[in-house]
């Protein structure tokens, strides 16, 4: 029987192209194609001599950045390696960008996707006049502050089981795709669990000062539609620049409709903190 | 009476040989010398087509960043500007790792390295067996987890106006040469107000489960001898991991010999948060 290994990655999303490996596209043959996943099954060949499949918990966009990504994949037979020596033997062959935190066996019925019960998503904001150099690739700067109490009232509003349309990205053309390929359309009501706005407070930074603010969208939930944090996390920075009330974002949800909600937050700004197992 | 212009300044350490200007090597004609004083100067150069020399309240060395550097500089005859375009003027002309975050005009006797009062250095570090990404140009990663109680013991003995020679790296050579030029020996008494070793947690980061740690070591004083902090904090770490006692910081200070310090820790983890004015 297969011995199959979940690891738990960390990568700087700033200079992947995502998670998943990208098919070679004739019409654009000197596109960069840098993956994750494509770093990963890279170490892992050059370590074992065959080509191993990696299975991601998330397909994470390009930018992005994770802390706690998992995947799965079968060590090849006749290549014996304990548990304990499989990260550091692939870091080693990882680049600076990415590395495997934890790895062990698991059960060889174990899927990294299909068993995920839950996420944990982090977006961070920097709001500050001055450009920023120390968040320049992992936070969404703006230059104005944000109203905390307005963007917690509104993000009450996200929490529960609901149909969540309103903050997913091509899904109409997701559907279609679906249709053509006899796959039944993709389930919209998705249950979020929690939306905590926070500052990540630094009493002793010159930014306290001058007007700065880190702030923190933690959004955990059963799964997630296509770039819906996001999309979330754009309408709640609109809430808290004032540009809506918070009682917009319900109106948000019941409308079922991208149009309503507020604009993409960039990739940069994003990282995958966790993926519960049951 | 000349305008003179404090401004404060954000950088990351990770690609500048430090603050100060290099003199060109004639022994050694293509070292790299990017340096922040230099690109502030070539910035400003850029946009008031005279060279101004800026001065800094701290030479920090290569590697070494910054959140809340100053600096000063006389702005020059005929070249009008109100103070709120001045940094993003500057920043404009600046490259991606180096900003100004604040600019003001001060009295023409403002000098930002006489002046200082006190600065605040905070140095990071994170304790996990596999390699970092997320933090691999700010933090002194180490493989095991530190005693932060100890830490916290053993820093006591730093605080207060006591020499701390027993720290300062190079005391020798500076001596020697400040005897050469006629200067009076470096002051080697100096007041450390503060010495704060704490956790930086985050809950639903996965180190916490996979036994990492991150924290920071964060420093007041009115003064700073040649790369004190990183001594100061090499020594703690000695504490942490268990190779001293606490106690065996006070034996360290009272024994005046840089020999008996711990290792200096390394530079990326170090950074400049304030420079404190009466």
């Amino acid at each position: 029987m297969a011995r199959r290994i979940k690891i738990t990655i960390e990568y700087d999303g700033t200079h992947f192209h995502g998670w998943q490996v990208q098919p070679y596209d004739p019409l654009n043959p000197r596109r960069s194609s840098r993956t994750v996943q494509g770093e990963i099954e890279s170490g892992l060949q050059r370590l074992t001599g065959a080509f191993i499949r990696v299975q991601g918990a998330s397909r994470t966009d390009a930018g992005v950045h994770a802390t706690g990504q998992v995947g799965h994949f079968d060590w090849p037979e006749g290549f014996e390696i304990p548990d304990e020596r499989i990260a550091p033997a692939m870091n080693a062959r990882l680049p600076e960008d990415v590395a495997v935190i934890d790895a062990e066996t698991v059960s060889p019925e174990f899927h990294a996707q299909h068993d995920a019960r839950g996420k944990i998503y982090r977006y961070r904001l920097f709001c500050r006049k001055a450009r920023s150099v120390m968040h320049a690739n992992t936070h969404w700067q703006l230059r104005e502050p944000l109203d905390l109490p307005a963007m917690h009232e509104a993000a009450r509003h996200l929490v529960g089981a609901q149909d969540l349309s309103s903050f997913a990205v091509e899904l109409k053309t997701i559907q279609e795709q679906r249709a053509k390929t006899g796959l039944p359309p993709l389930e919209t009501v998705r249950r979020i669990l929690r939306v905590d706005v926070f500052e990540l407070g630094d009493l002793n930074s010159p930014h306290a000062e001058k007007g700065g603010m880190e702030l923190a969208v933690e959004i955990e939930g059963s799964g997630f539609l296509y770039k819906m944090v996001r999309t979330m996390v754009g309408s709640l920075v609109e809430v808290g620049r004032g540009a809506r009330a918070p009682a917009w974002m319900a109106e948000v949800v019941a409308a079922r409709d991208r149009a309503k909600a507020g604009p993409t937050a960039p990739a940069k700004g994003l990282c995958l903190m966790r993926v519960l197992y049951g």
